[in-house]
């Protein structure tokens, strides 16, 4: 499938979620993010109102996780943060699933964590827009069908594979599987691990509408290359 | 240095923060505290409940994390976990530090983040005892060496070494460094891959007065094998 440069910049959150990451970073990852039309900035929840301040007038999004990145927070944790973020500026939300309580066998306590975050996140602002991240290395296919079909039920706008910091990240057949588990209405983001122009368009290619990744410039030296008679810069 | 079976389990944080322990694995843990007089159990928020209820009469003190792994949250939602966490049956918090302020030449704003989390832990309950993660892996000799003197200066009462999430855990070299940064009066809690008793023992002689690990286990077999005559079972 051919995808062209503006598509391509157009699905990326240019993300930084390192602990070490400083406020001069994540300054610089939001100009970068405007310069090169990324869709979002995928920053920790201290750094959104630095954020808010680097991109505003920008049509950038602004992209924090939640209960980031094991889950096992308390579901009023994740709400509160949730609700800060949204106040600091945060316009995207990336909400880690419990997944001790999906693999516990404990799939109504599951969804009421998702569900009571998610609901107190649009009675905050409808408009956000919210990513769950099911944590798929640490799943078997018949878990990624369960957590896919119950965020979407919570109601999540997005499944997001990975948070970057498990033992693994996004791969093609897990995209696949959970295209075939939820509607088309919901989203797939595919997060970890996504280094390169090539690994960007399997995703692509494979059902993933957002890419999460810290390679957002490789990816742009990627495109020149490939793309040299319509070069972005 | 000999060091008795007796103060050898006294030292142990026996942890469990994988995002996807369920709640029956944390029921096991906090029963494997009580049988081999573990210091405390270690557990990520959503579980101190259970922990709590599996605890109930004993001396295992129940610990859980704040601002973890990555310490990248918001003041206020530090805040507000680490008072939940309380309410929850929580006595011992190991709070992360925000890394990234102290990296990018905060040290003001790095201060006050660990300040205010910690009055707000003592007005909640002045008997929880406040460990501060520094994150070692990710520090140079002289950050680890402001990092703690700021920790102390904030009111921990325990600096403690890695999350076990990083690129590195506990070593010799910084339980030293540390010890010589802070007073006698202020603990030293080594963990991240502390898996045998000949690690345990060097980190106790070079100061650590309290270990986080998960191989607590191991560690008993360890000294069973060592103390025949005065087996532990």
């Amino acid at each position: 499938m051919i995808i062209s440069p503006d598509i391509i910049v157009s699905l990326i959150d240019h993300t930084l979620l390192k602990s070490y990451a400083t406020k001069d970073d994540i300054i610089q990852l939001c100009h970068q993010a405007k310069k090169h039309k990324f869709k979002a900035v995928c920053i920790n929840p201290s750094w959104v109102r630095i954020a808010a301040q680097a991109l505003t007038g920008s049509p950038v999004q602004i992209c924090t996780v939640v209960g980031f990145p094991l889950g096992a927070n308390t579901t009023e944790t994740k709400i509160n943060e949730a609700i800060e973020a949204i106040r600091d500026g945060a316009n995207e939300i990336d909400l880690v699933i419990n997944i001790g309580l999906l693999k516990g066998n404990s799939p109504d306590l599951f969804f009421q964590d998702l569900n009571k975050v998610i609901k107190a996140i649009n009675s905050e602002n409808s408009g956000t827009v919210i990513k769950t991240i099911i944590e798929t290395c640490f799943l078997n296919p018949r878990e990624i069908v369960a957590a896919s079909k119950l965020c979407e039920k919570a109601g999540a706008h997005i499944i997001k594979t990975s948070t970057g910091f498990g033992s693994g990240g996004a791969k093609v057949e897990d995209i696949i599987l959970i295209k075939n588990s939820i509607s088309a209405n919901t989203g797939i983001k595919a997060s970890g691990g996504i280094s390169s122009l090539d690994l960007l368009i399997s995703m692509y290619n494979a059902g993933a509408t957002r890419i999460g990744t810290s390679s957002g410039l490789q990816i742009i030296r990627e495109i020149n290359e490939k793309y040299s008679s319509d070069k972005i810069t």
